[in-house]
C-alpha cells in the first residue's frame, strides 16, 4: 500500500508541476490555450513517452503501462475523474440556463446547427473510414460524432476581447451559440452513453436508439427541472450552515452523488454533475460556490489535461493518422458549415459567417471527456482515443489565426434588427490596483454589485486571465481582470449606469475606511475599544 | 473501471457531506474541535459500521471492507495520503523556524520534556501491557510512544483567546513548545519508520536503533538546512512564472516529490512535505502559498480525518478497550508531568504548571498520521489503530474543561524575568465589516503589513476562525477572524504601533478609492477613458 502511494504522489507531483510549467509556457510565451500546454505536458511525461523511462529508485519506470483498460493507475484516474466532476460542476453553475434562454434568439439556432452538422459529420466519417463500423449507430461513430460537437469557447472570448468585439453581433451570437453547444454536447453523451450501454458494441436499431434517446434526454430534463425547482430550498437549508466553506463543500458533494447515481443508472458521471451545477445556478449562492472552489479547480483542472495527454499512445496513432487528418478537416468543416449556413440565413454576410465558424472551431474539456469515457468503457481504443486528441489539438490551434485574420475587415453584419443602432465604438476603461489581491477582491465585490441589480453574468473563460460577460437586457458588459488590472468595456450609452455601479463599491468602501480611519484617534474609537479591555480578573 | 470509478465519486460524497455537517455540529453546536467531528463522521460511516449496509444499485455496501492492509479502497486513501501531505506542507509553511527558535527560549524546555516523557510513558505501557511487546525498541511500542507525543494547539488556542490569555506567560509558553512539538514529533516518527523498516517487526539493539536514530535525525537536518539555503534561489526561480497559482502549484509539487522522495529513502512521507514547506516558511511567498493553497486544504482536511476514522474496527477494539483507557490515561499524565515539571522548575507555580500541562493535552493530525502509518505498514493491527484514536479523543475532549476551569484563579507565574512588568490588562478592540470576503481581504491585507515589519506571524488554529499570534521583540499581537469581525488584541503600550500599521492600510485603500472616485467625473478620467476607445475600424 505504501508502495503504491508513493508512486502516486510522485506522479502527482510531475504532474503538477508539468502541466503547471507547460500550461505556463503555452499561454505566456506560445500565445496558445493553458489547456493546451496541459495535455502536451501530459503527453510528454506519459507512459508513452518519457514516463516508460526507468528510474533507479522506484525499481521500474514512473508511469508504467497499466495492465487495464486504460494505461494508467486507477488512484492517479481517480483524481483526473473528480477533476471532470469539478469542471462540469462549474461550467454547470456558470450557466443560468433559464436566464440564458431569455437571450439566445439567433445564437441557439446556430449552436444546434454547428452541434447536428459537426455530430452527422464526425458519425459519417467514422462509418466511411473505419473498418469495422458499417452502420451510423455503431457506438464507435457516436462516440467520435459526439466528440466533435462540443466548443470550448475560451479562446474565441480571449480574442475577441482583445480585438474588442465581444459585443459585435459576431461576438454575442458566439457566446450564446458556445452555451447551448455545452448543454446539447451533455445531452448527447448522456444519450450516446445509454446507446453504447445498452447495445454493448453492436449497433441497434433506429427504433431502439429512439427509445434509449427519450430515456436519456427525458432523464436529463426531469432531473433538471426537479432540481431548478428545489435549488431554492436547497440553498435555504444549506444556509443553516453559517460558513461558505461547508455549504460549497456539501453542494459539491451533492453533485459528487448525482454524478454517481447518473452512472448507475446508465448516464456518464459528469452528466448529474452538470446539473446539479445548472440547478444551483440561479441560486444567490451560485457565486460564492463557485469563488469557494476556484481553489480546487485551479488545483484539480490542470490534472485532468494532463492525464488525459497522458493516455494518447504514439505508436498506436499511427495507422490512424490518415483518418485523424480526414476526421480533425471534417470536425472543423462540420462547425464552419453548421454555424455557418444559418448565420448566412439571419442576416450575417458571408465574412460574418466565417467568423462565427471561425469562433466555434476550438474543442475543449467536453471532447476530452467524452473521449476519456469512450475509451474506458472500452467502446473506443486508444487509436481512436489519439484521434480525438488530434482533432482538439487541431482545431483549437486552427481557430486563432482563422479568427484574428477573419475579423480584419468590414461589418459581418447586413440585417438590421428592428431598432438596433450601427455597432458603437465601446467606451472602455482600466482600472489599476496596487496588488493582485486588491484586484481580486474589487472584481468580486464588482461582479456581485451586478448580480444584485439583476444582471446575467458568464464568466466565458475559464483560465487564469477571468473574463465575465454580464449582460441585461440590451445592456453589454464585459469585464477582464489580467493580474492587477480591470478593464470594463461597454457601449456609450451605457457607460453612466456602469458608473454607478462602480459608485456603490466606493461607497461601501468609504465606509469601510471610515471605521478603519476612526481608529487614529482613540477618542473616536467609542464601544469598540471599550469591548473585552479588561479579563476576568485583575492582577 | 468505470465501476470503481462510480463507488469512489459516491464514497467521496458521503464523507465530504458527512464530515462538514459533523464538523459544523461539533464546532458550533457542542463547541468541541471541528475535526473531533470529522473523525467521528468517519467513524459512523464507515465500513465498521453504516457503509457495511449494503445499497440495492450499488449490488453491494458503500464502503465494503477492502481486502488488503487498510479495510477501505486504495482510491480513496490516496485522496486521504494526499490530504496529510497537504496538512503538513502548510503546518511546516506556518512554522518560520528560524525566526521562531529566537523567541523559543522557556518553551523549548517545556515542549522537550513534554514529548520525552509522554514518549517514554507510551512506550512503557505498550511493554508491559501489550502481549508480544517486549521490548522498548519493539516497533509497535515505538510507534505507540511516537503518537502520544505531537499536541494539536489548536482547540487550546481558541480556548486562550477567549479567555484572554494568548499572552500570559502560559499562554504565550504553550504556543511556542507546541511548535517544537510538531517539530520533534516528526524527528521522531522518522526515526521510528527508519527503525520499523530496518527490523521488520523484531527488535534491535540499542546501538542499531542508535545508527538509524542518528541517520533519520541527519537526514531531516541536512534536508532542512539544505531547504532553507536552497529557498530563496527557488524563490526567486518561482516568481519568474507569473500569476501565484503556478508558482504555488510548483511548490505544493515539489513537496510531494521530496515526500516521495524520503519515502523511498525509508522515512514517512510526511516528513519530505513539511521540511518543504519549513525550508519555504521564510520567503516572502510563504504566506501567498498558504492563502492560494487554502481552497485545497478545507476540501482534503476533512476527508483525511474522516477516512482515519473510517479505519476503526469497533469489534477489534473491545478486547483491548482496557489498555486503550489505560494507554489514554498515560498519554495524559505524560504531557502533565512532562510540561509541568519543567515549568514549575522554570518559574511557573502549581497553578501554572497545570495550565500548562492541560493546554498541552489535545491530540490531533500527526497522532492521526504516526496511526496511519503504523497501520498501512503492518506495525500495529487495527486494534492498536483503534487505541491511538481512543486516546485522540480522551485527551482532547479531557483539555477543555481542564484547561478552562485551572484558567480561573491567581497568576501562575511567580519568578519574573528581568525587565518584565506584570500581566497588564490588554487593549482589544474589534473592527465589523459588511461581508466575509471583504473581511478577508482586509485581513489578508493587515497580515502582510505585519509581515512587511518583520513580524513573526503563527497561524495557531486551521480551523474556521482564523486565529493568529502576531511577535516581534517584545511585541505581542493577537488577530482572531471570526466570520465577519477582526479582533486584535495586544498590551496597551504596543497599541499606538498597532494603529499606525492598520493607517497603513488605510492609506492604500484610500489610493484605490480615489482611482475609483475619478471615474463619476468624465472630465478627470483622462487617460483611461481615451484607452481603446476606437476599434480598428469605423464603423
Amino acid at each position: 500500500m505504501n508502495h503504491i502511494m508513493t508512486r502516486l504522489m510522485l506522479q502527482l507531483a510531475v504532474v503538477i508541476i508539468s502541466s503547471k510549467i507547460l500550461g505556463h509556457l503555452f499561454s505566456r510565451v506560445l500565445r496558445q490555450p493553458r489547456v493546451l500546454g496541459e495535455l502536451v505536458a501530459g503527453m510528454i511525461i506519459g507512459p508513452y513517452a518519457l514516463g516508460a523511462i526507468s528510474i533507479p529508485f522506484l525499481h521500474g519506470p514512473l508511469f508504467p503501462i497499466f495492465d487495464g483498460v486504460l494505461p494508467i493507475q486507477p488512484e492517479l484516474y481517480g483524481f483526473a475523474v473528480h477533476a471532470s466532476i469539478i469542471l462540469l460542476f462549474l461550467s454547470g453553475l456558470e450557466t443560468d440556463l433559464p436566464t440564458f434562454l431569455r437571450f439566445s434568439g439567433l445564437g441557439s439556432v446556430i449552436g444546434i446547427g454547428g452541434v447536428v452538422v459537426s455530430f452527422l459529420f464526425g458519425d459519417l466519417v467514422a462509418v466511411l473510414m473505419l473498418p469495422g463500423v458499417s452502420s451510423f449507430t455503431d457506438p464507435a461513430a457516436l462516440f467520435l460524432g459526439t466528440l466533435s460537437t462540443a466548443t470550448s469557447v475560451g479562446i474565441t472570448a480571449r480574442i475577441l476581447s482583445e480585438k474588442h468585439k465581444m459585443s459585435s453581433p459576431e461576438g454575442v451570437t458566439i457566446l450564446a451559440a458556445a452555451v447551448l453547444d455545452d448543454v446539447l454536447g451533455i445531452i448527447l453523451l448522456a444519450v450516446v452513453v445509454g446507446i453504447s450501454k445498452a447495445s454493448g458494441s453492436a449497433p441497434l436499431d433506429w427504433g431502439g436508439i429512439g427509445i434509449i434517446a427519450a430515456k436519456a434526454f427525458g432523464f436529463w430534463l426531469v432531473c433538471t427541472v426537479i432540481g431548478i425547482l428545489v435549488a431554492p430550498k436547497l440553498t435555504r437549508g444549506l444556509k443553516q450552515f453559517q460558513g461558505m466553506d461547508t455549504i460549497a463543500g456539501i453542494a459539491f458533494g451533492i453533485a459528487l452523488i448525482l454524478a454517481g447515481l447518473s452512472e448507475t443508472v446508465g448516464l456518464a458521471m459528469i452528466i448529474g454533475a452538470y446539473v446539479t451545477g445548472l440547478s444551483l445556478s440561479q441560486t444567490d449562492i451560485a457565486h460564492e460556490i463557485r469563488e469557494n472552489l476556484s481553489g480546487l479547480y485551479s488545483f484539480f483542472v490542470p490534472i485532468f489535461f494532463c492525464v488525459m495527454g497522458m493516455m494518447v499512445d504514439f505508436s498506436s496513432l499511427i495507422p490512424v493518422l490518415g483518418f485523424g487528418l480526414v476526421f480533425s478537416a471534417t470536425a472543423i468543416a462540420g462547425k464552419m458549415i453548421g454555424c455557418g449556413l444559418p448565420s448566412l440565413l439571419t442576416g450575417f454576410n458571408l465574412r460574418g459567417a466565417f467568423r462565427i465558424g471561425a469562433g466555434m472551431l476550438p474543442r475543449g474539456e467536453v471532447t476530452l471527456i467524452v473521449a476519456g469515457i469512450g475509451l474506458s468503457s472500452g467502446v473506443i481504443g486508444k487509436d481512436l482515443f489519439g484521434v480525438a486528441i488530434m482533432t482538439l489539438l487541431v482545431a483549437s490551434i486552427t481557430a486563432p489565426p482563422l479568427l484574428i485574420r477573419s475579423f480584419n475587415g468590414g461589418s459581418g453584419y447586413t440585417r438590421r434588427r428592428r431598432g438596433e443602432k450601427p455597432e458603437a465604438p465601446q467606451q472602455s476603461f482600466d482600472l489599476e490596483f496596487p496588488s493582485q489581491r486588491m484586484t481580486d477582491f474589487i472584481r468580486q465585490e464588482m461582479l456581485k454589485a451586478f448580480k444584485d441589480e439583476e444582471f446575467f453574468i458568464h464568466r466565458v473563460d475559464s483560465s487564469q486571465d477571468r473574463l465575465y460577460h454580464i449582460r441585461k437586457d440590451e445592456i453589454l458588459i464585459t469585464l477582464v481582470q489580467k493580474d492587477n488590472t480591470i478593464s470594463v468595456r461597454t457601449a456609450p450609452e451605457h457607460e453612466q449606469l456602469v458608473r454607478l455601479l462602480l459608485l456603490e463599491e466606493v461607497l461601501e468602501l468609504k465606509d469601510l475606511l471610515k471605521s478603519m480611519e476612526s481608529m487614529k484617534d482613540p477618542d473616536k474609537m467609542g464601544a469598540n475599544l471599550l469591548m473585552g479591555l479588561f479579563s476576568e480578573e485583575g492582577v
